[in-house]
């Protein structure tokens, strides 16, 4: 088994990298997490409607017993991509996965943030201007011009998404 | 004129997205800011052969005069596609230009510490973590658990690139 961690973007079908298209159509199986309304499995839709797929539910905070069963129902697949919604090293189950099987090769996806700041047509940071990424419980925490709370909402802030989900762009100085 | 503002990721042009290859193929005219080793103009290769394209250098601090005589030279041109590396909402120029034209749309790109991380196989954050973004300059002045420095070399990190365009990934806590 070879284990890629391909990131499929912010939601936009359009967002995937020619490299994810092209592993997506080689793979040999996919396993998609399920992610709030489908989102994972909608942005790669008629790509894998002739692929092995293999869908799960995300743990509960801490359980990771999940990654290995789903592991182990692939292990006789030789190309396995694991999709993530976004990009695979910023707030990703993917490592959690590949701490269980050392993956071959990860493709980058276009973050959250980036997509947000292009929606809403916003530079993010200019020059020498600073900028942090956490999630909204954490936001006290981190000291930057700029913040990207994520995982949930926060008041007075450039939104995009809902819920879990809300990108929120604060400028601090 | 219609401004467009395109980031065609870290330099490999399999890391473009499909959103970026077809506002290229569309475009009437490509603004190309001159960078180290010629890499934008590398990533869309082919892709222009055929196109009008202007290349531009960068101002030195401060001179946006550059961007004045730019826009004017394409000013009878409808889709002006304007790109930039990486994301455009991270220290790069086009919003530089974008003041002075409104931009009809960006689309965001792969960021080079998003491909850096996925070169080392390497989460940034995940969980309830923390990152920072920040010129090797004002490393200082940031707080984060992890802190990704650009614009210049950092000792001690793990690393993708060389000189201004390296990307350093430290991890403080």
């Amino acid at each position: 088994m070879r284990l890629y961690g391909v990131g499929v973007g912010p939601g936009d079908p359009e967002l995937l990298t020619l490299k994810a298209l092209r592993v997506i159509k080689e793979a040999d199986v996919i396993l998609i997490p399920r992610t709030s309304k489908g989102l994972t499995r909608s942005v790669v839709g008629d790509l894998v409607k002739d692929k092995e797929v293999v869908e799960f539910d995300l743990p509960l905070r801490g359980d990771r017993r999940i990654y290995q069963e789903v592991l182990r129902r692939v292990e006789n697949y030789d190309k396995v991509i694991y999709l993530t919604l976004g990009d695979p090293s910023i707030y990703s189950s993917f490592y959690y996965a590949a701490r269980l099987v050392m993956p071959v090769e990860v493709i980058p996806g276009i973050t959250s943030f980036s997509w947000c700041a292009a929606l809403h047509k916003l530079p993010l940071i200019q020059g020498a201007e600073t900028m942090a990424v956490a999630p909204v419980s954490r936001v006290s925490d981190v000291k930057a011009d700029v913040v990207i709370a994520m995982k949930g909402e926060l008041e007075g802030t450039v939104k995009c998404g809902s819920g879990y989900f809300t990108v929120n762009i604060l400028r601090r100085s």
